[in-house]
Parts: C-alpha cells; sequence; structure tokens
C-alpha cells in the first residue's frame, strides 16, 4: 500500500468504502475492550498473591528496631521499608519518607502543601498572584489535574526522545520566578516511554530558577519498569546529579510500588535532600500519627530485598512484554509506510504513544467508543485536556488479555486509516 | 487524711518530708513507664492478629459488585466497607467515604482542602484576612495541632459533662462569621470521656451560624468504645438530628478502625450531606486514584458485619477496665478527700482527665518524669499548649501492663501529693 497523501480522489473514495465495511463488521461484534488506562491485568496481580501470605497470625509483626507495626507510631516509615525503596529509587535511606499507598497523593500533598505553607520557607504560592508549571507535552493527565485544580497555570514544552525540550526549560526557568515546578516522568515517560538522556539530566541538576522554591517533580513511576532483560534504559539518579551540581535542594523523586505488587494496596514514597524532607515533616507530623506500617512491613518479607523486587519485576516483563510486541506489529502491519500515523517501541513503562495526522485524534478515539473499544481520551496526555495538533493518542496495552488486545489495537488501526482518509478527502474538497 | 487545704504550715513541712523520701524511693526504681498517648496495649493487639488470616493467596479478591480490589479505582471505597463503617458510625452507606489509615489524616485534609478551595463554592480561607475555630477545652491536642499548622485562631470554650458550654458556642458562631468550624470529640470525650447530652446534639444541630461554610468538626473517635456491656453512653446521631433540624451540610462526621484493629492499619472514613461528599470528591479525584481496597476488604471478611465488630469491641473492653478501674482506685485511695484534685470516671473511650490545684500541673508532670513515668505533656490538652489555670493532665491508661499502670498512677498520685503540699507552702510563705 502506498501513502495515503500519494493516492488520488478516486483511490481514496474507494478505500473510504471498503474500511467502512470493515468497521461496520467490527462494530458487529459487540466489543467491550479497554484500553484507557495504565493498569495491570488480572495475570500480573496474580503474581503478587503471595503478599497475602507473608503475614499470618503466627507471624511476629515487629520491625527489626523492634517497633510493633501494629501500633500507632513511626512518622516517616519503617527502617525496612526504607532499605528496599530506596533500593529501587536509588537513594540513601535516609532521604525517604514512606507514604501511604499513592504517589499521586504524595505529589498533591506536596503540591498542596506548598500552596498552603511554601517551600523551605519561601512565601506559600496562594499568597502569589501568580504560580506556573512546565508540563513536558505529551505527558500524565493525572499529574496536569492536580495543577490545574490549584489553579496553576500549566505552560507546554515539547518532548523528544531524549527529554524535555532543555533549551527552552533553562530559558523559561531562569526568567520567569512564577514558575515552581515541572511535571517529570523521566524514565519510560508517560505516555511515549522516553527515558531522559544523560545529558537532560545533567542540565536539570545544573538549572538556575529565578525562583528558589522551584522544584522539579521527578516522577520516577517506572523506574524498575524494563521490557526487556538486558536492552533497558538507564537513567542518571537525580538526587545525586543535583547534590553533585551545587544543587542538592532542587528535585522532588517520587515513586510506589502500584505497579509492582497491588496498585492500590502498595506504598509511596518521596525522595529528596535532608532540607526537604525536614520541611516536608514540619507538615507531616500535623497530619497523621503514620502510615500503615504492616502493609510496609508485608511488602518488605514479601520481596525481601531489592533483587527479589527485580526477579518479581521480571515476571511482569514476561506478561507484558508480549502484549507490547503485539501492538507494535499490529501497528507496523496495518500503517507501516502509509505516512498516516507514528507511534513510539518503548523499553518499559505501560504505554505506547500514536501520533494521527494532525486534526485526527479525536475522531479516532471516538470511533473506537462507536466499536466498543475505550482509548484514554483524546487530548488527556495535554494540560486543560487541549492537544493543539489534535494527534496524540495513549496507548495502553497492558489490562486487556492479549487476544482482546489484538483485537483492539486491529480496530484502532481500521479507525486511524478511515480517519485519516476521510480527512484527507476533505482537505481535497 | 484531712484536705490539705486545712493543714497547718507545720503538718505540711512534716508531711513534704515524709513524700519526699517516698518520691525519692521511687526515683531509685528506675522506672521507665509510658502513660503518654492513647494506644492499645499488645494485647489488645493481639486481638486483631486474624485479620492477618482472613486474605490468603487462595482467598478470592473481589468485591460483591465484581470489583478486583486489588487493581486500580474506587475512589470512594468498595461497598462492604461503606456498609461496616455506615453501621458503625450509624450512618447510610451512600453519605460516606472510606479513606486510608488515619482519620486525623482526613480531618487534616478537610482543612487543608478549605483552605485552598473553599467549602462548597465559599471564599477559601486562604484568601481571608481570619479564620478561627472553637476549642471545647481540655481537648485533643492533635486537633489543635491541625488548626495551629493552618494558622487557623483558636477560642477556647469550656467543657461540662453534657458537653461544650452551649450557650457560648451559639453566641459566638452566631456573632462571628471568621468562625469556621469547632473541634468536637462527641462521645467518651478526649480527655475528659464525657459524652454530649441529648440536648447538646440538638443544640449543635440548630446553630444558626454566620458564615455559611461553617462545619462541626464530630470527631466521633470513640463511638463503639465502651468500657461496660450495659452501662453505656448514647449519642444522638448528629448527621440525622441535623438534617431533622433543616440543617444537613453543617457537619463533618470522622471515624476510623484504628483503635478497632490495628492503629496505624486501619480505615478511616467521613460522612456528611451529599452536597457536602460531592464537594469533597472533586478534589479526592485529583488526590489519588483510590485508597487501600485490599485493607477494607480484609476489615469486612475479618469483622463480618457490626455485630462483629461489637463483639470484638468486648474483648477491647475486657483488657481495658481494668485498667481504668485500677486508676480510679488509686486516685481515690491516695487522693480521695485530700481537695488536692479531682478526676473523671468515664464509661468509655481512652483517658481520664485530671484537674490539680491551679498551676501544679507542669510540675506534677515533669515530677513523674523524673522518677520515669512519661505523661502527656501538661498544657496539650488546651490550643497552643496553654493551659490558663496549668492544672489538666490525661492520663492514658490504656498502653501499660496493669502492673505498670498501678506503679506508675501511684507515682503520679505521690507526685500530686508532693506538688500540692509545696504549692500550698509557698502560697504560706
Amino acid at each position: 500500500m502506498k501513502p495515503y497523501a500519494e493516492m488520488t480522489r478516486d483511490e481514496l473514495l474507494a478505500l473510504r468504502k471498503e474500511l467502512k465495511a470493515q468497521y461496520r463488521e467490527m462494530q458487529s461484534k459487540d466489543l467491550r475492550l479497554d484500553m484507557s488506562r495504565g493498569k495491570p491485568s488480572v495475570e500480573q496481580l496474580d503474581l503478587s498473591m503471595g503478599m497475602m501470605d507473608v503475614l499470618s497470625s503466627d507471624d511476629d509483626l515487629t520491625c527489626e528496631d523492634g517497633t510493633d507495626c501494629r501500633n500507632y507510631g513511626c512518622l516517616t516509615g519503617i527502617d525496612e521499608a526504607k532499605e528496599l525503596l530506596g533500593d529501587m529509587m536509588e537513594v540513601n535511606p535516609n532521604n525517604i519518607i514512606i507514604y501511604g499507598n499513592s504517589s499521586l497523593n504524595v505529589m498533591y500533598d506536596t503540591v498542596s502543601r506548598s500552596m498552603t505553607h511554601g517551600v523551605m520557607g519561601n512565601t506559600p504560592w496562594c499568597k502569589l498572584d501568580k504560580v506556573k508549571f512546565l508540563c513536558p507535552v505529551p505527558g500524565y493527565d493525572r499529574h496536569f489535574a492536580i495543577t490545574e485544580y490549584f489553579g496553576i497555570e500549566m505552560i507546554n514544552v515539547p518532548m523528544s526522545e531524549s527529554g524535555p525540550d532543555m533549551d527552552l526549560v533553562e530559558e523559561l526557568v531562569a526568567s520567569d520566578d512564577t514558575i515552581k515546578g515541572i511535571w517529570c516522568v523521566p524514565k519510560y515517560s508517560n505516555p511515549q516511554g522516553y527515558s531522559y538522556s544523560d545529558e537532560t539530566v545533567r542540565r536539570f541538576a545544573r538549572l538556575k530558577p529565578a525562583a528558589p522554591d522551584f522544584r522539579i517533580y521527578w516522577d520516577n513511576a517506572y523506574g524498575v519498569h524494563h521490557l526487556y532483560d538486558h536492552d533497558q534504559d538507564h537513567l542518571i539518579e537525580i538526587l545525586a546529579e543535583c547534590k553533585r551540581a551545587g544543587n542538592p535542594d532542587l528535585v522532588y523523586k517520587f515513586a510506589s510500588t502500584s505497579k509492582i505488587s497491588f496498585p492500590g494496596s502498595g506504598i509511596a514514597a518521596i525522595a529528596a535532600s535532608r532540607n526537604n524532607l525536614e520541611d516536608i515533616e514540619r507538615q507531616l507530623k500535623n497530619q497523621t500519627i503514620g502510615h500503615d506500617k504492616v502493609n510496609q512491613l508485608r511488602h518488605v518479607r514479601f520481596f525481601k530485598d531489592i533483587h527479589g523486587m527485580v526477579e518479581h519485576m521480571r515476571k511482569h516483563a514476561d506478561i507484558i512484554r508480549p502484549k507490547f510486541e503485539a501492538v507494535e506489529e499490529i501497528l507496523e502491519r496495518e500503517l507501516g509506510g502509509l505516512e498516516i500515523g507514528s507511534w513510539t517501541k518503548p523499553k518499559g513503562g505501560y504505554f505506547i504513544s500514536f501520533d494521527s495526522l494532525e486534526g485526527c485524534a479525536k475522531d479516532i478515539v471516538a470511533r473506537c467508543k462507536k466499536a466498543g473499544v475505550v482509548m484514554t481520551g483524546a487530548g488527556a496526555t495535554y494540560p486543560y485536556g487541549k492537544d493543539p495538533h489534535d494527534s496524540n493518542i495513549r496507548i495502553a496495552p497492558t489490562y486487556p488479555p492479549l487476544g482482546d488486545l489484538i483485537t483492539a489495537t486491529e480496530l484502532f488501526a481500521l479507525c486511524v486509516k478511515l480517519t485519516s482518509a476521510e480527512k484527507l478527502l476533505k482537505t481535497m474538497e
């Protein structure tokens, strides 16, 4: 098949007719498939069922330091959990606070605290006329939802395969002291699966922000979420790099076990400099008596150590990898050479990012939905849900069983073709 | 022994000498006892160890409605948990949101959200010059810590056996629209163990606050925490009473299972009108994808229903009751008739409140500490840690084993006597 743009009007009309017939046939199958969110599949969840057995009524729920995990206390988390998550996040356990079940909640709290109490002695953001965040795009909709909820103005920064456009980031943060943060998913980014290059990380650590309370929100959600055993992306550890660059307080790093053990029943953490952590602990001691230590202990007893976690992640990869490969194969087979879309080929994380012809994404997603396949809403990967090109679509291959995923991706490819053909026909009118 | 105030100077001098000798003897015992916090004892924690067995890798972690508790989702909690906590909180499950492990965190979030986003469309508190809370005193230090952290001015309202001084509450909230809330522990209050009378609850529900965003923060922490099977306090349910009074949106009600299952690994909840809950959910959906559903399911499977929970609480009572009785017995035996202190005799909750002669509380607590017994800091039961009479001391009898508790209470009584004798001697100078 030749590129659609090289087709004549008649060729496109014939093509549209054929694609419409195929679409009607798919519609008649009454599909109900969901590729909208980065959720682990049932098979993946089953990998962690052993976690339900590691603590029984015969077990001692006491920490190494003698803390009874069943009672109150231990505000910043038990030592064993700090060690495990320290290894996972590649930071010193002393630079960690363990939270509850959701790293998103930790990020929310971080923004909320900055609004009401400011960052390390600086003016609370709620007292300022304007607060802005930089948002590498496409990015993660729930990040953007937090900043939008707090009335923080979001500025798009284009992503590339090596990370955000650092020329732009450097220029903006140096010149505008109302810019207080930037949302980053530095490894296997959401949705493109790109990992920041060494140069990008180094430039982040060397930023010279005009605002003393500017922080990098480093959401390392997919730090150990590789698809392959050897062909893995590697990221320079940002806390250490910031320290080396003389900017130790520049970054908040977030992570959780949500896509390692059970989403919603995992443990989350923040890692930062001691200055930042002390600032956070002044809030934390008013906010709670402590997070769920029994669940922290459960995770430690189940994974034992970082090697156990890495072995566990290999099992996740074995389930996920064929799904990523299936999507990429179908997209290549159905769309290769047509020049109506491009997609990423990540080595980890939870998403594949698809870019259609300009102005087609909303129609493609709507068309999928009409035939029973729910995709992430078009525009969701941009602040305010506004994709200026209406072209980016996030594909989340993990949740459906492989058979369903194949069907859903075939339908998706069909919708891309049909919408693109119509789009091109319209430009000829 | 006659009342200290009726003693001559010589009698008091002799008494002081004798008490000092007793105190030195206690000091030589090198005690290390803690009566400072309302923590369950190890024996109580053991009651809930069965909770570690109700979910195993052989069990299905699916809810009645088909939700897989292991995965993301279910923002406001699983239906079964809403039913259980609905019965516990005496409200319709539809009026409940289940949170994470800490009701204190829910209260913190509630204040924090009111600061940044306001209450049901009203001006965010951070945009106001002044925000005030009423604080029935003595009260719970962690409540006061939250309001202090947010710079909210706290106004003392005296407590009586039937609850806060409602004449004062009514007058203040009606006349001052900067008063946005009142902290209440309505049943077996912290620290006195008083329960609000029917009249008090009715007057709360009929408040006519000047501020449309005034809310009653009804922390029903000890709703099912009775010491006796039959001799129990009963509280009129506040949500229903507010609805009957035509003020359905007036109250936020908080509770958790912290002192039912495991403190720090329980589940917490807020109950409120649908209007309030919808206001809260607008925040919640940005804050998290959902709380720990596996732990919610664990609680439901363990307690089964409210009857199971009530039976469980009876076992707690059997452990706690002798401790309360021992403290009361020692105080009566050692201090009865001396007119140097009074104390409450609660039928539930976690505390006994002690009032010394004016100006003695700090010295008594300091003296206890020097002999190895840690009490809650004097003043902690008042906003800003300032007890205007320096007389209130919170006794927390639950955590130490009975033998230790007896020793600690005897030391406490001794310190009360010694400090009181010295105080009276000073007034004679």
